[in-house]
């Protein structure tokens, strides 16, 4: 895959087709994002559900209307074009992949960007802090847990965690770390037993691909940034469309300028 | 016994001989301190011994050779008779229990106030974290680790860590909070599995008294102040003094002064 010099240079790549591939490890030290579009009749009613649960669904970005820029988090974004993938929702059922929305865009649709994981995790291994699924070269365990997201209007269902095995003095320094993130899901929501939220067998996650979790190590559960995909599932959305999972917008927003401390 | 207005108005209860009880409790908000005196021809080697070891012994104040003041924590602090209880050691035993050191003081003893686990408990106590041994009424639980202290000179051994049981949800937003205290111990050092750090039996205390661990807690584990006293022990040193556990010196200096957050 091509290689960028900047988070501008690379959605130019993006939105050129020279770059369909996920986008961990391109643009080190920049905020990638999730992304949740869908038409303005439910906008208000997910803004809503987000404010409810900012640990799984912190917005960095909102569109207008219609209009696919994002100017707050880069100003040439173009919310059609600058994700290598996308999954379009109908009727809460994921139909198709396509690799724009030049065809699919409408007048009504409404874009959320919301921070990811990928951000606290480059925290954490410049902090020393190992991360599994990295190491592995898989993608990162997630999990159906019998936590409610508070609810909005249509939007509820249950939360959805990650989860990063490590030692308990490895797991004091990432709850350290990873508190200085509120926009990028924060400090763990749990660790140790995953039966206490609802985790019958923690080497079968619900998705991504299993993390070894290695004698003296605790598994440590965050907030994920699925969660609000699985909102718009069980809300049964006529229409929505996400990212491909692991293919990010890539943000001209420093992670360490998220920090709050 | 007698109850004081202000940390100074509560040193001179305590000076007047009013006061000779623990000293939890009393002047809340107002940091107190672990008392430890050694003469001079020690206190270089001990204070290189409590920079290497700053988790469990963090001095927030220090003496001059055979001043008792420590103007740095309060005007009118008199080391030789502001605390409710002294233990003087002798080659490394402790050998009696004295109300004040009006006979013992000499001009080559220098004073070491180490911060101490009571102002991180205030704040667990306000953050919405109970602190079981307060709601049992009794001492905090110590152990002896296998783990050993940064050594200095004569001045090694291994650390003493304090134990508190709380649920993961509890235990994340601890170490959050205590993060913001490094001069009382700071963060946790560990949690879970109590052999992991040499723990033999958690129901066992070293010193001070079991706490129940309900079901879904974990034992999470602070450096102790009690460590600087074990150091003390195990050099042997010929003379020494400490405060009598639980009764502290009660400072001019805000809680909310050391924290660094």
């Amino acid at each position: 895959m091509a290689q960028a010099s900047s988070p501008s240079a690379f959605r130019q790549l993006v939105r050129a087709g020279r770059f369909t591939a996920q986008t961990a490890g391109q643009c080190p030290g920049f905020t990638q994002g999730n992304l949740a579009i869908m038409p303005s009749a439910y906008a208000d009613e997910f803004l809503r559900f987000a404010r409810r649960n900012p640990k799984s669904c912190p917005v960095i970005g909102m569109s207008e209307p219609g209009d696919p820029s994002v100017p707050e988090l880069g100003q040439d974004i173009d919310l059609r074009t600058d994700i290598p993938g996308y999954c379009v929702f109908r009727d809460g059922r994921m139909v198709e992949e396509v690799p724009h929305l030049r065809e699919l865009w409408r007048e009504d649709l409404v874009g959320f960007v919301i921070g990811c994981s990928l951000s606290f995790e480059e925290a954490l291994l410049e902090g020393g802090v190992p991360v599994r699924h990295i190491e592995q070269g898989t993608t990162v365990p997630m999990y159906d847990t019998d936590r409610p997201n508070g609810a909005a209007g249509r939007f509820g269902g249950n939360g959805v965690v990650s989860m990063r095995p490590m030692s308990a003095a490895q797991a004091i320094r990432a709850i350290q770390i990873t508190s200085r993130f509120p926009a990028t899901h924060g400090a763990p929501v749990h660790f140790g037993d995953p039966a206490e939220i609802g985790i019958a067998d923690i080497d079968r996650p619900d998705y991504g691909e299993r993390a070894e979790i290695r004698p003296g190590e605790i598994p440590v559960f965050w907030a994920c940034g699925v969660t609000p995909q699985q909102a718009i599932r069980s809300a049964g959305l006529p229409f929505a469309i996400t990212h491909k999972p692991g293919h990010m917008l890539v943000t001209d927003v420093r992670n360490s300028h998220l920090a709050v401390l």
